[in-house]
């Protein structure tokens, strides 16, 4: 293997030094779609709990992750700012390469007793997101448009966040809209009314297409850290759609039953994915 | 003329109903590209003013505008926020209709003796907010893609606005990069940083291509209001760049002297245009 | 008015010099978002000839324009090349300035006793399309997504144009399916199978925002001309879809019994409107 | 490994059956954002012979390979029509997942005496295209922006394919331009003026971010079968033009000397990819 290419801790990332994690492969590094991790994030979510037949939502959970109790998380969300931390400067150089936007859908789920969350579904508007977000173990697809309620302080007759202001977030693919989730504040949140996951897990995967060749299929643990939310927390009545489209199959967990909604900012870090089961089934 | 679709004053605009202010025009006007006037906005802007030859701005004025100094402006925007007074829900129900972004260079003149400013050039990213310029009087082509430096709140190891923090912004359009703005924080700004224009002159055009038919070619001054600046201003070392490009020619105005940029929040109101001079001569 | 900018007739246009169609006006001309008309065509047509209840036609019709038997047409379409006829060269110096998709819903109609056919709704995917629609009469906004099925000669195991082929295209915009039309081919078309219209009734329309602005608002025939059909037609069974979206409004046409479909291409000329009627109604 | 979603030779893939080669990764496969090979396509080129500084190109060589004579190639294609085998339908039930556009630079060389051509540059416009293209071997990024000159045989006074006719396309991504192509064509061309490569070399890649990950690394063969020229060939003047570009290292290359270009039509299948050596080093 590649070793130069791995990071194993925190503290190897810290040159500022550049090679290629992913296409396209060269000695520099330079035109490489993304860096290794560490990776940064900023983000703001509207999200929205909801409950489903846990059978349903077993269906899209690998072995041997266990469903919960059918509690599922849906969001949309602007990662306003995120870096891989050996490319620092992408925010000023690279604007393209600092920014982008998610919607996903979550199922709470226990790995051998452990509780946590796994998602399924995850679309992100740029091609660095899908590379980092694979190597970890997120399953993601690019998004045609994903587009949220963005308020601002200073425009005239449109009230800021606060109770009664309403927010709402899309995600559509192939010209079909697949996901909305919306937002009618009720009252300021707290910290606890974030269900957090002790454990977020995924599957790292690369098909093999011939024999002879190599394929990777991890279930896996990202390793999270630097957690901060942000001061700035709203709940009210939340609400989920999933719509039919060709190339996905959300719709499976319907009839969702929503539970609240949340405006919040995050920040946090993933460092990578410590691997749990090698060759794990669907 | 159909009367009922003019706004000739901000009363007149307050009973949230809609009608085609432009196509699809329809009964309903429901399917309306944008509704009319007045428009509120709430917008992030990274700014730079910078010098160039008055004889070579003078190029871009319709007559009888005069240059000023050579003094001139270039900004890369994120207009997170933006209504049709008419249609006030929209950043709920349809967040595609209530964001853009926009990239601009604007040129400080003088119609009669009156200083302001006239915005030779001007992109934006989505087609209501081309007919809402259009229809004030901006010039507004679509670009590819318009991006700026983001930053968060809660992202760790990338630092928020201050002194040091670096921010750019760029506008492509056709393939091309078309302009870049940058800046370099060095202190904090204040209200007297920014250069305010008493007024903005604009040039509302619609094109006849054979005899018989109407054409509109007027000179007006944009009437806004509600203008709110931000607390947080940043003050700094600012660059402009412009590049070639087969349909654009911003690059006349080159060589430019940049003074200082400016990283600063606004709220505005554009309720309308007042005709100055009809059928003038670019 | 401008007349310099005015093309009367074909003649006036052949001098291949640029000037300002539309913004961004200048001098030169090089930077306007398109040039005057002729506009040269050949385009692809997924085409679907339905019925539909008159007087939900009648209403998308401006005065004095009067539906006829309920007979209309849903198209989606590749505008592979077209250009103005002032800029010749754009498919090869400025490929984006030389190429677009478009999807359309037109409706037969009589203007005092002609028959023609009027397009409540078109949408396209460049801002150069929309600038030369409006100025010639054709409703235009921007879709998000415009896509068709699009067959290849040399493409294994897909089978090129032939009976028991099946097509279908797409519009999409802010994020939802807006139409859908699809093609079983049954049988090689000829050209009679085209329901062609003597006349293309359209609606010139500038908006004013304020008293002592001028406004267009001209019901017009486009001139055409230079009509010319593809050796190769396929016929057969046609579908057509609309869906609910909030800035759009083609599901009031609904149900809709579709008749057949077709698939074909055609080149053609617009030299301008002609001007029926001013100050009309919707 | 999961060995019910390889696919060891072409029979496997008879069965038109999904499953889930990529994320999203679902018993049923349904979503997976692209099946497994084979993969067919048809596509249209705008390709030019170019030669370089051996030492430049072989720095982008992955060991073992070596670099031939200096001798490389650009193309900007239209991907007209493509499927995966096991999804035949795609074309007419999904037409955004069957048809995209692409950028390419390939460098002649050999493997251990068995000359080939090697892309170290790749650019597409769709998300299941670079996952095929990765799985395979093929180094992907994502464009903003691919657009070559298209032509249609109806369009009235634009010549279509012939001696004198012009052609270009170009590559942006991140807001830059990134490559040009352009033909200017001479003659008629034959089979013959097209320099095949016996063999495609590529690098199947994925990374690792932490101990106990598995990767992939491996240098391949592609298996590529069902070759089909069209008979359509034009031969002329070519041009490629290379920019900088921050993610990006294409002009690492230059100088180029262009040898001649060509404008043709192409068929072939993609069947999956032979190792060649595991574990290689860039």
């Amino acid at each position: 293997m590649n070793t130069h290419r791995m990071v194993i801790n925190e503290a190897t990332c810290s040159q500022f030094q550049m090679s290629s994690y992913f296409h396209f492969i060269t000695p520099s590094g330079k035109s490489s779609v993304v860096q290794a991790p560490p990776y940064h994030y900023g983000a703001d979510f509207i999200t929205v709990y909801f409950k489903s037949d846990p059978e349903k939502l077993q269906y899209f959970l690998p072995e041997p992750l266990k469903v919960a109790d059918g509690s599922a998380v849906a969001y949309v969300s602007d990662f306003v700012c995120t870096i891989s931390e050996k490319d620092p400067n992408a925010p000023f150089e690279d604007p393209a390469q600092a920014t982008y936007r998610e919607a996903a859908v979550g199922v709470k789920c226990t790995y051998r007793g452990n509780p946590g969350v796994y998602y399924p579904f995850m679309w992100v508007d740029r091609d660095w997101s899908l590379v980092r977000g694979w190597s970890l173990g997120y399953p993601k697809k690019l998004a045609d448009d994903i587009h949220m309620t963005r308020l601002h302080k200073y425009i005239p007759k449109v009230p800021y966040y606060g109770v009664g202001t309403k927010l709402s977030g899309y995600c559509a693919r192939h010209g079909s809209r697949i996901l909305n989730v919306s937002l009618n504040i009720t009252r300021k949140g707290t910290a606890k009314d974030l269900i957090s996951s002790p454990s977020v897990y995924a599957q790292r995967y690369f098909p093999a297409n011939m024999e002879g060749q190599k394929s990777v299929n991890e279930l896996v643990e990202i390793q999270k850290g630097n957690a901060q939310l942000g001061d700035e927390i709203w709940y009210g009545e939340g609400k989920v759609e999933f719509y039919e489209s060709r190339n996905e199959e959300v719709t499976r967990i319907d009839p969702v039953e929503p539970l609240y909604g949340l405006s919040y900012q995050f920040g946090f870090t993933n460092y990578g994915s410590k691997v749990l089961e090698q060759n794990i089934k669907n």
